[in-house]
């Protein structure tokens, strides 16, 4: 295994026959977890023929192979606001979980609705690293990143519209958050954000 | 008087010599309040010569001349997060008190400290109108309309650096706003921001 | 009620089947006005077989459950120019009307024949706000906010092609507006300015 | 001479010894006016000791020697609105003076205050073609070209500040300008709009 | 008649009802040419019921009622380079055509082709206004306004891929021509040209 | 003490005396380390005079009191190319070592010459976290977290002329990193980057 | 012909007709090779009833006529790393061969794993030019750059979601490229890439 | 060397001292030529008290040591249009030089003056490579690749004003030339485009 992590398809762009042979390729290759992002739910039939225990998840469009037995760190919290950021921030939550993470999802909060955040606080800060999704105007991670003293891993979405132009306004917003122990990765990757997240808490043991 | 208020000077772009004029001419003209945005110290003082009571505020670089008897109408809030935004939200505020509104500050709040904004709700929601004043990732317009029933208006400043893009990623944030209820104004316009709450303010009447 | 306003729902984005269920809920939970914006005609009849009275406007693509006797206050002015604007303008007018605000439609008015927009300039004077929405160059709110003195909601659109990316070259123009008391929304964002305007009508009180 | 006009130099990033020299051998070679675009004072005083008729206007920074008895064709009208649009404006009317056109200037018009450009509409008519210039929102084109049936040539300015974009705002705005009969030159680019209407001021003879 | 011109109708964005409608009550109302800009095969259709002579040009997607005896004043020339350009080109000759213009097609010429182009300077010469249709990089207009001293009209087009941006790449070089007495309309404003030639053509009388 | 560590002032956008005054208070309220970011020399002298053990570091121009004793965590490596971002490099590596950790520098790689980078692979890889900047193209952390299976925080520098567009190019680079587990701070934010990377070396414990 | 290399067709915005046609005509004409780039299967189809040798490649989708005899020059080498680039460098490696080059591929190279690429350096140093294909971040040209003394032609692709924003952080981060010796041709431009790489290769004559 | 050709040093971003003791360093390690570009006229005069036969061109800023006998492989030529594009045209020409080439200079061509460059062909025709060095609309590379068969590097220069956006029209428009043969380099890059030349003469060997 290249990182002793799971192994990891980005299944867009390529054809359907494509990600069924390289998904089985790897399943006998190695007995680790194997995770095939942006998978449509064609490629999960193709690749259930030939690894009989694969899985998908339609709203993060994840097709996975996992072993229930995987050893499980220290918590990693995902927020997010609206139910359009779902799907990233599922990618995000299925990323840390197959990576050995135990998840801790907190789906209902929105800058525009503090207290409901406010009230989530104490769960929060029991993560070792917070994930944080959010289109629009991307306010919620400086907001998360002032109540706790995590590292936060900010994920704008492309949820929105007009000036929102298609998730630059929420990158922009992140990238310039004033409040301090926030990163950013790429518009829609939750994938990226649950690999750094997972790296990071990697380092706190096993709490 | 154009608009029945206060008579207003764009200084900047203009020579010391034409402001001096056109202020001296508008304070015979007329007996109402008059406002030099953006103006210089140096423009400042060619005025002073021909309007002996004209004053001058260095941070936000209006000149004006007013009358202390302005009647007063119901609150205008003027809420701000850093140091360095404080010239736009004084310029916001003073045009507000020239257009004879009473203005409540409230400087010293930002979404990484969600909890001294939180401290303040009551005094805000006392206003008719809320101007918010914010650079770098532009959240706290967002914050304010969640708790607030009031209309607000968002000033995004070009404080900030880098991804900032001079004011863009404040801009862009307060237009996706997620909280109903904003409206915003150019980058740096703390008068068009004040003008337009006063217009809001004198509907309310003089509660 | 969060605020004493309608329940709103953001449909784009979500599943008929999610639409249905918040409507039905909130049509049980409340009995104020529902708004829901951006919903398609499908919404609409999977709503409809559990709240017989919602309504659907195919224009705006609003979909409502409003009661007849909705309280009504003073004026809001909604202008537009252009036959394609038409879809943003309704979402802003249907959604006053369903605050609780008596609606003005001027949508006969282009800068390109100003003649049409001047003979209309008393009723728009008679409205407490005014909602101006338009594409291409953007031009409208900066006329309509010389003429009045009244605060102006300028709405952008997408509406054009080429070098209006979409809505940026209106966006910009309405930002830059030479006129003072116009405060912007993002592009296409009807809904948006009727609640901003609807907040600032409030203030004017039952006139 | 190349095209039978006056001779060009485009002084800006040229330096004052190149100015001076370019300038003598045209003034030696031709008997045509010259123009020097974007002089600086300093340029004049070297051109002015080799070329003694030599003029120079600080407002548009424009370096010429002109014959007085240049023949003059019908009339090109040069409206602005903003104070700070004067020297783009002057530069578009100088060079149509030199090139023999006669020029009405109109410098007191703008769209937040269209009773002012209505009063001079039939002065504007009278031209073969009109030249507009304005910065911020750039709106002024689109309102004349909608009053008028000649050929209009809009000249954004960079006169603005935050979202102007040093002149982007205006220029978008007068790209999708809504009235027909109108084409746009570069930011700031008084000298190109006053040559090309000089150049459609031609066609019409010396009516 | 609003401009004395025909009579034009913007297809783009209104249903085949709305169109057919106002195609109709034009054509009833007025003996002039009409045109039908951005129209579908299908409003040709419903129009053709209505009105029996109106024809349609599938490549420019005009919708037409002409009259035969249109006058026909000087020569308009129309230049473009490559085939998918052709669209827009034809709407700007066909807008010139139904204006009452002799109308000359240049259409097989490109910058790096440049000896095809010089073999048709002369007849480029004999117009009075020139339009250049161009994409990708957009040089062509400068090659022309270096040849010719008339005025030329520069229209971009968005074809082209990647780095073009939909026409941005050649709408800037146009505006940076370095060739006096070019100026630009919108991004694929054939119509917008096309009315301009139309405008200035008409000032040069019935030569 | 907000965050239980240091006390931060960003300086940049402040006046001497209100640096200094900051510094003074800070001083005596607390006894932990405390870090001026974007500071002047001149404000350095006039901190000096109150707080005597100050210091300041020209090339960061951090400013800075630190306690000898400061107690230090695992190693955080800082990576970087050219001679011109050391500045923020510096940013970074000193807001590392006021936090707490064992800073470990390699300044001397680049993309460029990568078997300079190869030769300290081994090096890198004893960090918890790696803190890699860079300008241009903004390549090297691609290259580093494919070599390393730690968390890599990249920090786009605004280094670069012409098409750098001020550390955009960086910045996008960065972004679309190919290799997993590297988020990115706003262009020159080397402060940001060494306070995350803290909180997360944090997280290792005192290995 | 016009440059002693193969005739080429752009067939992206020709109709199926067109494209037949000229293809036809061509093969009659001349005995060179023939390309058509960005030709769809449907072209192929229709091109062969004429031209019965015709070929298509269904990733590049390029359309040939090959004389199977066509010399062959020194070695140009075609370097990608992700699959979804595979269109891209096809389209380069292909016009390579159909003018005349050995065409060395090596697809199986990214930055994020750069031990690949660096044990295939040697094969890569026996190409005179080596064309790189990269999308997302576009790293590969500065390290492939560093690694040879051989002229370099980017290619920035499309490939990427979020803020690749369609190739331009490819693009750009190629344009700052701190290796020297690298060129840059417009996104997803393969053909343009290999028909410079031709050129070049052509001057090294027959080695 | 890193490269066997001449010793390179990046000026700007360093100081004073770091140039001259770089420039001394490298001059006694090896007998190769020396380039610095960006230089100041105060480095050069640090760096000639350590290095006596240094020398300096102050218009393209490049601070040398050259040898007399530098072998000359044939030829490259450098064209440009305008004056401003002076200093970007000599740091090409003179990189050359100093990487043994012959250089060809025409600095007297611009595509809306085609005649003058078309007298130039059969010269041009003769190098091996044509840089090609534009500001404003970037066109003339399109128009040299046009008649020429061999490769052209385009460098866009930050030469002009407006919509050139500190050269952003010229890089777009080159990035589209429709001439086949076309790659590009950064903004202002003249640096780069004369390396990147040199490797490809060196190619041709010594006709
Ligand atoms: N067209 C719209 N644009 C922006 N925000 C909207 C729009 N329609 C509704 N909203 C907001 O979306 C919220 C409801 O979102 P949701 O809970 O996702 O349905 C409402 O409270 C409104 O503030
Ligand atoms: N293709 C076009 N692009 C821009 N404006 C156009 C176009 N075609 C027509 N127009 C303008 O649109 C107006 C008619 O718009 P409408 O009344 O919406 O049909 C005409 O007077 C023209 O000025
Ligand atoms: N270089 C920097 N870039 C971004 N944020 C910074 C920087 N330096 C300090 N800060 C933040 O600014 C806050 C202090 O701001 P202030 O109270 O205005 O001095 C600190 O808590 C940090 O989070
Ligand atoms: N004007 C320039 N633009 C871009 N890169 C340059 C320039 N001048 C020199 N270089 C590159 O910078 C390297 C030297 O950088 P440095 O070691 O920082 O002096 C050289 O090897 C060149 O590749
Ligand atoms: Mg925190
Ligand atoms: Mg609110
Ligand atoms: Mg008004
Ligand atoms: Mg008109
Ligand atoms: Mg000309
Ligand atoms: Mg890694
Ligand atoms: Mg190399
Ligand atoms: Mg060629």
């Amino acid at each position: 295994l290249r990182k002793g992590f799971p192994e990891v398809i980005f299944c867009q762009g390529k054809t359907v026959e494509q990600v069924a042979e390289i998904f089985k390729r790897l399943s006998r290759a190695s007995d680790t977890n194997i995770i095939g992002t942006r998978a449509s739910e064609e490629m999960f039939q193709a690749v259930k023929k030939h690894v009989p225990g694969a899985e998908y998840d339609a709203m993060s469009k994840m097709l996975m192979r996992r072993f229930s037995n995987t050893a499980k760190r220290g918590k990693v919290c995902v927020c997010s606001a609206g139910t359009a950021d779902l799907p990233v921030a599922e990618e995000a939550a299925l990323t840390c979980e197959l990576m050995g993470n135990h998840v801790e999802r907190i789906y209902d909060t929105g800058v525009a609705g503090i207290h409901r955040l406010l009230d989530q606080v104490d769960k929060i800060s029991q993560a070792n690293v917070i994930i944080v999704v959010a289109g629009m105007e991307g306010a919620l991670p400086s907001v998360v990143g002032g109540l706790v003293d995590k590292p936060v891993i900010a994920v704008p979405t492309s949820v929105g519209y007009g000036a929102s132009f298609h998730g630059l306004a929420a990158l922009l917003g992140m990238l310039n958050s004033c409040a301090s122990g926030v990163t950013v990765v790429n518009i829609d990757n939750g994938f990226g954000a649950g690999y750094a997240a997972s790296l990071i808490n990697k380092l706190a043991g096993d709490q």
